[in-house]
């Protein structure tokens, strides 16, 4: 599965970016995912390719549990949709999916930081493996 | 106020460290907040001053909203209670009330940094000033 972070952010601090990179290297045994910063939604819009399947983060949805955000990624997969992008700090873009992982405002950072830990966290679910850290 | 987060975990990753560096700057103008690890929850309990007011982080009880929070802190430091010591990763130790920022299950160094981000965010709040970062 190929997975895309696309993030409204002028930029992110550097103990974000380490620890993305910490869960890039974790998560390379699973899937390709990656994130990209953009300036506005517009911008941002501009670069989803037609056939992705795009997901935004929400705050205001039913949270889903580590077990249901692996269950999801699993059936993405096996339906095919192996393009994902998911969005972060978006208001206006139409797309196929939301999904709530924290019902809290915070940081667009440690927001991203914690989707890259869940959707690690889901990975090692679907394989049946425990999670260490 | 005084704020010390007690933890029962082996170690912090490096990101994490770095993080939570960052918030105990930000959060210097409005309280003194310092992290403390312990191997495991009898060392933490002997650990804990008397006169300190304990909360521990629970992730099934109602999600406090960051106003909410912000309210708390702002409540406990007016009520006197100045030393207050957040538990994480904790299930035995008795506590004066527990507290929900996440439903989620989480690595514990995310959800340190978490806990700081919302502390900052609080005292942001409470001082009626904007959040940037």
């Amino acid at each position: 599965m190929n997975i895309k972070i696309f993030i409204v952010a002028n930029k992110l601090e550097k103990f974000i970016l380490e620890g993305l990179k910490e869960y890039e290297k974790r998560l390379s045994r699973y899937c390709k995912i990656q994130f990209q910063l953009f300036k506005n939604e517009d911008q941002l819009y501009k670069r989803i390719p037609n056939k992705s399947y795009v997901i935004k983060l929400t705050t205001d949805g039913n949270i889903l549990s580590s077990e249901e955000l692996s269950e999801k990624i699993n059936t993405l997969g096996i339906s095919g949709k192996s393009d994902i992008i998911m969005l972060i700090n978006i208001s206006q873009i139409p797309v196929d999916e939301t999904i709530t992982i924290s019902p809290m405002n915070m940081d667009v950072g440690i927001q991203t930081l914690l989707l890259f830990e869940q959707i690690y966290r889901a990975y090692r679910i679907i394989h049946n493996e425990p999670y260490h850290k």
